[in-house]
């Protein structure tokens, strides 16, 4: 009697635009509590020599037709491949961090995917988490002083800790307890299995 | 009006099992007409320098508990990781070539991979080979003898070109003329596919 999940995300994942997108209605549905949980994703992969993409142009390609069907299935809005680098100073994570310390992850998660996504505005640069802040009606100000808070840093530190520990290398990655389910493809079965267990 | 799917596929990668048991049904559910179609994806694989797994056992973990899991959702026995290295001399996919010149490729390809993941046989080995050829009672010599045979590797040569023409990259990949899905996960969608064009 689970039925809490842990969503395990990096904003700068490309499919994970699907999850963000998704998860909450679906979840809502199962009646399951989700935590949303912002780690770095890159760190590990780097770690791991994982470059599933990084000078591979046909998985790449690939990558973008399957989300732009993905998308079209689930009847969610997509416009092509957005601006690339995404998030090169982390800083749309360690505002995610915030977002989650104070309860409005969910919200600025969706905020962040559509940014980038739908309006094409690059992931992570001042300009775009001004808007998206200004979007969702915060004190701009104050919250990107404590994304760039030591404080802030050592919780995301310690998210990708607990991350890795679970043996995730991947964003998406949904944890129920201790099993773990890799890819936005993977999201139904995740919500099915804690509502299992 | 498509209603036609090609099945490529590599005798030795580990997802493909999946697709391999559970492909005919779906398909003839479907009423969509399957063309089994073994190709090199490792060699396609090294030109990339995509190594997924390859020193990666976090990965590799999670991808068989994944496979397990899998499995367990679709009612398909599995018995835990089979022997590796699998088909080293290509011998298992050479004579997946001739299977599918002759017309007894599904059969052939169920038999394969029940050997290896069920029965614990190591994949392309001579005596797999020949016990999985008299289950379905071939002539042994004569099969072999075509599978080593000049016409047999130009084929499959042919066969791995024409799956590198069309952008795939792994096994299993299911194409629906020049629209490519790549992984068992994504077999219902390509078979909708091949029915909705």
């Amino acid at each position: 009697m689970a039925r809490e999940l842990d969503f395990f995300f990096f904003y700068g994942s490309t499919y994970t635009f699907l999850s963000v997108l998704r998860i909450s209605k679906l979840a809502k549905a199962a009646e399951v509590k989700l935590r949303w949980r912002p780690f770095n994703v890159r760190q590990i992969m780097i770690e791991m020599d994982n470059r599933p993409f990084a000078s591979k142009p046909i998985k790449s390609s690939y990558m973008w037709r399957d989300i732009e069907r993905r998308a079209a299935l689930h009847s969610i809005p997509f416009k092509g491949s957005p601006k690339f680098p995404a998030d090169p100073d982390l800083m749309a994570n360690k505002v995610g961090i915030v977002a989650a310390e104070q309860g409005w992850c969910p919200e600025y998660s969706v905020a962040s995917y559509e940014s980038w996504f739908l309006k094409n505005q690059p992931l992570g640069e001042i300009n775009s988490l001004i808007e998206i802040l200004a979007l969702l009606g915060k004190n701009v100000g104050a919250v990107l002083e404590e994304a760039t808070s030591e404080k802030t840093a050592k919780i995301y530190d310690a998210e990708t800790e607990v991350a890795k520990e679970l043996g995730i290398f991947g964003s998406p990655t949904f944890a129920s307890d201790t099993e773990i389910f890799w890819g936005d493809d993977r999201l139904e079965e995740a919500i099915a299995w804690s509502t299992a267990s």
